[in-house]
């Protein structure tokens, strides 16, 4: 991502400058929970994209900063909130909002930083206020029903291949084609190049979080910072999990149904036998060939467009250097 | 508020029309606790507070049901998420959304409502919808804040009855507000009109809630429809226990005191004691004046708008009748 260091430094200019402002807000308890998990670090992919996308179209990429601020403050909120449904101790390594200070500061500060994130396009014109918040409600929205739908599918036992895709796409997914759209309105991009720049975005988040769940089963842990294995262990309905017990033979079923009702302290064998099962129904290469298929539709809908060769290229590189991690 | 009851119609239709289009969204976890909460009634008085306003100012009342019902998904939002933060069993005699289903569809669900409460403004033109949307995101705002005071006030020891005055404020009033200028804000009414009708809104909230808090302690429980002596009980920091620990003696301080560490199983002595304290330094006259000072600043700001003489009228009747509830 070296390519795009002078971007990451212009949003991160943008986000220090945005929690300075919160350090004078008050009630406190409401506004330190938002400044701490904007402190925590992550990817920022998601603001980035909209940067880039901006620039791609040839707009001066600043001029998205705010809308990048806003994709920000959303997926920040959201975990703030999925962490609480997870009830997970642990954020990027750090304490939880909801394990730092206690559930209800973690319901209401995320409420209020879901809030925000619709403030901080105010300084839009109107038009095109109204086409990002459009986009934006749209978005938040799927995520809302992909997290929901990741809930359900926990106690389900009918869930195909098919639900977990569109599950990922809503739940993670369709949030890095908004950030792309919004850099392409704010550029005035036509509706078309709106929709393949979203797509683009899209396919790449399916692709990346199927490349999460192979790396969850087969990174060492070091190289992935997690526990490798925690799928599993969890139970976890991925595609992995999904497509093997698609594929399996009946004593293939039933062998993974008894590995799957093991309890903690089998943690070993459970992991161990499981992944067994997978390389015997060749389930790791599956998964690594449907993230291939959905790179492919990105790069398929990124070529669509009528944009500098350099900047597509360079976008190209980026997906590709996402989806080229340690497997 | 007979005087409204066209309104009211018109708002319940088009509720109902909302309500039977959440029967078709998907996953039914997060679309089934919106579509109950929607049941449960309640005044309605936000969202008709936006129709009044639109034809105070001489537009067709229809054309600001969007704006009601963005308010209307608001309130209904926070109340779910409220419920959650109090660990409220019921709510108008029926089971929270928390206790019906459980927390986190309960979090989920209520996040959704707060998105779609934007996503209903998008009928509205580009300007007006820039307009809808920063009053919507500062109000909603405050409302978050308001909230996390009153959360802080449980536990602070130094709490005014001005910090109570601004909390209530925030956590009620400028909904009310908010409601009334978007509908002025539909009319094409003017800058000063706009803030003299949301302040109308305001005071008028803040007289409600002072004479909510006398009734909560002095109302009969059969016309209140809540146990009285319930905010008593709870040790809650209500402008009456704020102002009588204000005004109270060193003799009174020590007793009131007492009274507030006794638990739940003195609960008569509890409510008789601190009531004789009340009536001591003559505190529920002292509430009732700080209403009609309100009242009195709401019918202030009434008077300056430049409209219909019979319709401020009836607006202002709509005020006195919900402000002179069996006290």
């Amino acid at each position: 991502m070296k390519q795009y260091e002078h971007l990451f430094r212009l949003f991160f200019t943008h986000l220090e400058h945005y929690r300075t402002g919160l350090n004078n807000l008050n009630p406190k308890e409401l506004y330190e929970p938002e400044n701490y998990i904007l402190s925590l670090g992550g990817k920022r992919l998601r603001p980035i994209l909209a940067l880039i996308a901006c620039d791609l179209f040839d707009k001066a990429p600043d001029y998205a900063l705010n809308s990048a601020l806003c994709v920000e403050l959303f997926h920040n909120f959201s975990l703030i909130h999925d962490d609480i449904l997870d009830q997970a101790p642990l954020r990027r390594n750090q304490a939880t909002v909801h394990q730092k200070w206690n559930s209800n500061i973690a319901i209401l500060s995320g409420d209020v930083m879901l809030v925000k994130a619709f403030k901080v396009l105010e300084n839009y014109p109107a038009e095109e206020f109204k086409q990002l918040v459009s986009l934006f409600t749209q978005t938040a929205i799927k995520v809302c029903e992909g997290q929901q739908m990741d809930m359900n599918f926990e106690t389900a036992d009918n869930v195909t291949v098919d639900d977990y895709l569109k599950m990922i796409s809503f739940k993670t997914a369709v949030l890095l084609g908004c950030s792309l759209q919004m850099g392409a309105i704010h550029a005035g991009a036509g509706k078309k190049d709106q929709q393949n720049i979203y797509e683009f975005g899209r396919h790449l988040g399916i692709a990346f979080q199927l490349l999460d769940d192979v790396l969850d089963a087969y990174a060492e842990g070091f190289d992935f910072g997690k526990m490798p294995g925690g799928d599993i262990l969890a139970n976890k309905k991925t595609f992995l999990l999904l497509k093997a017990l698609e594929l399996a033979s009946s004593r293939q079923q039933k062998e993974l149904h008894k590995l799957l009702a093991l309890d903690k302290t089998s943690s070993g064998d459970k992991i161990s036998g499981i992944k067994l099962i997978f390389d015997e129904l060749e389930i790791k290469k599956l998964c690594l060939e449907k993230a291939d298929e959905h790179t492919q539709k990105a790069i398929e809908h990124l070529n669509t467009l009528q944009v500098n060769q350099n900047k597509k290229q360079q976008l190209k590189n980026l997906a590709l250097e996402l989806l080229h991690r340690n497997i």
